[in-house]
């Protein structure tokens, strides 16, 4: 086994090498302060430097617009799924979703539990091998908002363009945030696990408009309202201290190589150079239709399950990890979020060729 | 300033030294496997096998019954106020709570909001400085469970003994779990967030008698429901997999330390050590009363804020940090977990009697 391996994993993800090494060092000693960074009271001067940081960082990097809050929530996207209608839908309100996997299914099934999901285009018949256009579903004009769900982590699907309505969107990006350019401002809310583009598990990222705050109905519970720790800049309670540090590790890497546009830039040349190579034999097929085709995950198949099983054990043993695809598709999913080294993409580039010439 | 501060903080807190160092090596390469303990697929084999045995640690080292589940939540105990009163009581339903303090009344405000807390007994008049004894309270009847703060960081009590009721008991142990033996079999539940005795913040631990996680109202989110943590092992979605690891580190060492009865007898010293020097002058008075003093948070008073700054600001200068006490009750605090060395409280002693004599 190699010094480090090409980790291709959906998420805990692969981080920048020089992240982990600050890390190591700040957990033992806290910039020479002879304390460990997540022994640190959150109450602090130096965590609070380290989450203000954290948050101008983020705000800097997809420039956020002043009447949006930044928040760092715990509970995964999955607790947004709930967080999201509790907020903004009292009983008998609706919004519209999108149903473009799994991710969004479940967002749909907590809407449902609180309030009314409309749900107005469903990629579901073709094992969500798609997202769609702009004309193949209306909004219905007693919704709240327009919920979709950027990019589809298990299919490998991504909207390339947004959703345009007169309703405010509201999205879950957790697997694409940070990856390309955005504009914030059609947003009620835009939410992302930290643990594929931004950090290690454990935080979740909430962007919210400010006017949204005074909706939650009072029946809702304290830390439930987005309120509640808008007011108090994340720090209602102890906050998830040491993945909102590595947040801000890799922000400033991302700062460093360039912002999110040359990360996008270097995100689409990853991505085109694998697609090439799916493109370029029958062999390899690729399971999302061309114009909903994910930059930060790529799914494709084999000829037969046993052939990808045999891939994902040799690619294995090269030091290719994480290639398997999620449970619902099967074949094979390469997640090459911004943090994945081009390199690695072109040894799996290689190693697809050498596998198709010896199984093909 | 020495290499390693002594840190008194109430919470993120010490921990030991051999846990920071494990942890800074696993998070660039863990087991030597080419890859980050922080990248790692919280579905891998090595991800799971650190949450098994961490799991494991803590039923072992607790003593937890067989028809106890052992969960890894995230959003602090102050999620857990909320999802107690979600999951055990529907609207109409009370349950009767003891109000000793900030975190109390914190979880009483928002069983109100669910349902109904019947507040049993409060010691706010007298700045919560001690907690009750039994006679001092009955609980109703009609209740569902009795609720109360085991230990209480804020103003350093702690009930001595468990309420003795035919109901079953809710306890948060946020800052005394593992540090002293208990019987879980009064217990519905138990929980604690993980940065005072157990780890980093960023989990929460709820231990919770099987037969009660069938009773939450359908109303309730998936993710606010007890089952759906329970029924996969904590790995519903992603879960706080830093924290987790951190805390099965910790428990290693808890047990090689010769478990919870030699912390206990640990602990058991070095509060004594210091309500000794705190009884052996009139320049320092205690808070809390002497049958309801705290082991972990020893909080105390001198004869002014002037010279409670001093002593703050002076013990900082001689490697003693974190001393200030909490804003409600101000005067100093001092935090010494199952982590917290021994040679620290000595130091501590000894700042004290010199300030005495300099400025008594």
């Amino acid at each position: 086994m190699p010094d480090r391996i090409y980790n291709f994993s959906p998420g805990p993800a692969t981080l920048p090498q020089e992240v982990l090494a600050q890390a190591a060092k700040d957990i033992v000693n806290f910039n020479d302060k002879g304390i460990g960074l997540i022994e640190l009271s959150h109450r602090s001067k130096e965590f609070m430097a380290v989450a203000e940081e954290t948050e101008a960082l983020l705000r800097e990097l997809l420039n956020v617009p002043d009447n949006y809050k930044v928040l760092f929530l715990q509970g995964g996207a999955s607790t947004q799924f709930a967080m999201i209608p509790m907020n903004l839908l009292g009983p008998g309100k609706k919004a519209t979703y999108l149903n473009t996997g799994t991710w969004a299914k479940k967002a749909i099934k907590e809407a449902n539990i609180i309030a009314n999901a409309d749900v107005a285009y469903s990629s579901e018949d073709s094992s969500f091998n798609h997202v769609p256009d702009q004309s193949d579903y209306t909004v219905d004009p007693e919704s709240e908002y327009l919920y979709f769900v950027s990019n589809n982590t298990i299919y490998g699907t991504q909207f390339h363009s947004f959703p345009e309505t007169d309703k405010m969107l509201v999205s879950d990006m957790s697997s694409d945030i940070l990856s390309r350019r955005i504009d914030i401002k059609p947003f009620g809310i835009i939410f992302a696990g930290a643990q594929k583009n931004m950090g290690p598990a454990g935080a979740t990222v909430v962007i919210i408009r400010e006017d949204l705050l005074d909706r939650t109905p009072d029946s809702i519970p304290t830390m439930l309202r987005y309120k509640t720790h808008a007011d108090k800049g994340s720090m209602f309670n102890t906050p998830p201290c040491f993945a909102i540090y590595a947040i801000g590790l890799v922000l400033k890497w991302l700062k460093k190589m360039g912002g999110v546009s040359a990360l996008e830039e270097m995100n689409r040349e990853k991505a085109a150079l694998l697609y090439q190579a799916i493109d370029a034999t029958d062999f390899i097929k690729g399971h999302a239709q061309e114009n909903s085709r994910s930059m930060m995950n790529i799914t494709f198949n084999l000829p037969s399950p046993e052939l990808e099983a045999q891939f994902i054990q040799e690619g294995l043993a090269k030091g290719l990890d994480g290639l398997k695809g999620h449970r619902s598709i099967g074949g094979i999913r390469a997640s090459i979020y911004n943090a994945f080294p081009r390199q690695g993409v072109l040894d799996l580039i290689g190693f697809m060729q050498e596998f198709e010439q010896k199984n093909g």
